[in-house]
């Protein structure tokens, strides 16, 4: 249960109200403001505010004076049209905001995107709540025995018991020894932002995150894919569903070109159209190293 | 007139639209919505769009799950401390998106600020309009003489007429110019891209620009000051007018400790001290330069 | 003759500096130093400093306390390897600085790339010099009539010869009124940053430009690209010529994966994959758009 | 001692070498090179490369071809009026690299600052290090009891004793089971991806850090100052005192306008010159609140 029920009392309450704009309004998209979309064990997403949506990015691309005569059909075949040759600009004009509740190594890897907005909860000012986050047993994953950085299987029995009890335990007493550190009964009480450099790196905390929708699609394509950490990918997941109600045509766009699509070097264009005339190719007569050559084959070729 | 009757009929259009929406509303910016206010003899703002309000600067701050329980008071007091103490992030928390139509060395001053998102129309593509700015007698100034980076008085009689007649001449002729080298009548035509060069910087441009609320009081601290040039000033300041509806507290705030307010330098700051305990402070005795001394002495005793 | 006599004495001085310095040094670099590199009728680049080399990126990638003890291969390995798979970060320990001289809506283009550091010639402060970009007679192109964001043919004969006419007369006589307009010789004179607005795009402007390499390869991808405008074109083409001395794993790097690569959509890797297996695919089975199909064509089946 | 015996020799190569080069260079820079400054118990900072010196402020600022005619002493005028005016693209025309070995709590603070490059070390590729930070007693403080965000004085006796030992035998202990985890010794082995969750945040981590002067000189302005917390201050006083052997006049700027230097509102500005022209004036006459007075006074007239 990832919100109290004075959370969700508050957010109920937001969710409930109605105003009247004459703002770009997606009702999609307000079906799901303020509402907690729960990722991992006790995190979440939360939209907060949205700016734009499929239109804005026509209008901008055509800096137009209102929603121009132009059919909602050509407005996705221009949509297409600019995110097939790279234009970023057009799609910087929708913004989006969101209140996500995240385990702290993934807020690490997460601020590496840098052109975003961010507030994060301050533990040198407030206390952390005491949640951490327990991988479920099937994301229990061992070291890939193929791939430095990445997982293999689960694992099994008694050693996943033991990483479990680990886990559990060392997080406990971190935050009991937070706890008895910062409190300032019949003590002087350790400053806060002390103490808190005893927590681990599974404890949640949270912040808002202003991006806009070219840099939030950066961010999708290499979160969103198969080799990012599950911990951060559960996240991105659950931002695409929103995504994909907020401005369909631009996210239809960016799965079959950025998400679906690949990318070739010279040299596997080359071997491609050699292929395609009926030559035979292998890895010695492709001018590429081993690992392109698995990468150019995983396109070319799957099994 | 800075808008066609065609492109008044499609912002009256937008301006008609209502919506139902959840998100933080502003009413005050609700009525400038997509209105071309205008600026110069040809150019204008219109808002596009806005996404947040005072409300979401504080919410920000405190990464709550409502609007708070904390009186609107304690709004502006926190708004007031985060500006004072230099805290960024929580302005960055809203976002507006303007069209502006403008003379191109005042957007060529303006994009310099480059925490901004921009779609300009493109001359590469489309053909720009016979619109040019000529500044009306009272702003057509003569060059400082204390300052090299500024103006000093209007121009007088004979020399002010021949100055309009070079501005006047000059735009219509290359303007003439252009038409000419693209018409495809009887002839290939120049590429747009090229015959574009033609056209001097006083004709308009226009382009979409979304920035957050902290990167424009940036842009409108040094461009809504006194020393920016005018024909950018008048920009800032039809900018100011509308932030001022949107985000109340926030821009009495900046008003208040970015506008109105000084910077002292480390020498400036002791020789206030010794001025207050009653000691008389001149320039030799202040270890300033005439010029600090000059600027120092502005802030502390204007005449 | 893009630089002055007095201007090639100030450069050739800076040329024979020699200093001692423990930090990476390129010595294909030092001998690109300060040159003036020219491009287009007056314009030029030149190489004013520079941070790190190949070594540098595989060093940052480590993380490493020394050079590393890993071979030279190892470096254009990880390097390729790095570029492949979109990794920015390592790219962006190297820096770059140039001074760069070019027609005023070639920079207009260039500002675009946000993420660099420029300082431009003030033409609110000084006077700019009389140098316009006129176009050689090759290059003088017509609008294409395939592509609206084009060139075709280069114009003939009398037409020609009429833009030609056009460009010289109306920038000399541009230059002459801003000349008269800014005079103080019996008269007030015009402020220099109203006179300049009567002056042409192709006049030439300056600036120091300075960039990393991860923001270099992204400008260079867009500008030394074959839809690029020329006159901006030469200027990246200009660059890379100096990059591939820098940096020349990196570079290669780039122009395997980058320039001489291809970014497939999802719709393309299926059609690829129906033909690698021998099926016959048209544009009307592809799925594709015609657009779509026909730079999906120029890709794997050029004629 | 924060270096190996292995990585000291690393560096000491480095430190060794010598290139001849024409760029600009700074012996009291190359004095510094490679070296590993020591930061709290641990951590250092190590400058690995820079780019430019006082002189190419200037000379950005003036777009020159040389070094300019000018004398040193109207370098340090034309540095003192730009730091003075707020002009910020000159300043970023100077970049350093700087190694830096830290605890990960701070590293958290640092990354908020976005305008830099930033290389960490991945704790999903590779196994960290037994090393964490353990403040010295003197550094162990209470919490504020006047400043929610700020320490107090140092714990004393039995309470500093029993912080000391929680923050040691939680470390250790999960380091332990982090090692345990990841051991492939009889079992399948945690993801290095997941076991580093059980890290507490006093671990160290290191990262490359690159940024040029104008943002160095904000990041500075703010962790060198007082409020900042201890623990990240030391870092940036570290920093401080190589800047000022690179770009002395630059950083004697920002010593006198920036960090010694003071922010009036205007209401303050308001106050001052009726205190200098001899009005009494309270807080409850200033127009300020409570705090703002407060910090008002302790501009004008500290105790």
């Amino acid at each position: 249960m990832p919100v109290t029920p004075e959370q969700q009392a508050e957010i109920d309450a937001q969710r409930a109200m109605r105003h009247q704009t004459a703002r770009a309004t997606v009702p999609g998209m307000e079906a799901h403001l303020y509402e907690a979309k729960p990722v991992l064990d006790h995190g979440f997403i939360r939209v907060i505010d949205y700016m734009g949506d499929d239109n804005a990015i026509t209008q901008a691309a055509r800096v137009s004076y209102g929603k121009g005569t132009k059919s909602v059909q050509n407005d996705e075949g221009l949509i297409r049209y600019l995110m097939r040759h790279w234009h970023s600009t057009p799609f910087e004009m929708c913004e989006i905001k969101l209140h996500v509740k995240l385990p702290v190594f993934v807020a690490r890897q997460w601020i590496r995107h840098r052109t975003a907005n961010v507030n994060e909860y301050s533990a040198r000012y407030s206390i952390l709540d005491r949640e951490f986050y327990i991988p479920a047993p099937e994301h229990l994953a061992a070291q890939s025995v193929i791939n430095n950085q990445g997982r293999g299987e689960a694992l099994q029995g008694d050693e996943a018991a033991r990483v479990l009890e680990f886990l559990k335990a060392d997080s406990n007493r971190a935050y009991d020894h937070y706890e008895e550190m910062i409190s300032e009964d019949g003590q002087q009480g350790l400053a806060r932002e002390l103490a808190r450099m005893n927590l681990p790196a599974n404890i949640y905390t949270q912040w808002y995150w202003k991006v806009d929708l070219h840099n939030l699609f950066h961010f999708l394509r290499l979160r969103a894919d198969s080799h990012a950490q599950y911990e951060i990918r559960v996240y991105a997941d659950a931002i695409c569903d929103v995504v994909k109600d907020w401005v369909p045509f631009a996210y239809g766009a960016f799965e079959d070109y950025r998400m679906g699509g690949a990318q070739l070097s010279g040299r596997g264009v080359e071997c491609l159209r050699r292929m395609l005339s009926g030559e035979e190719v292998t890895q010695e007569t492709s001018g590429m190293s081993k690992g392109e050559w698995r990468e150019f084959m995983a396109i070319a070729k799957p099994n």
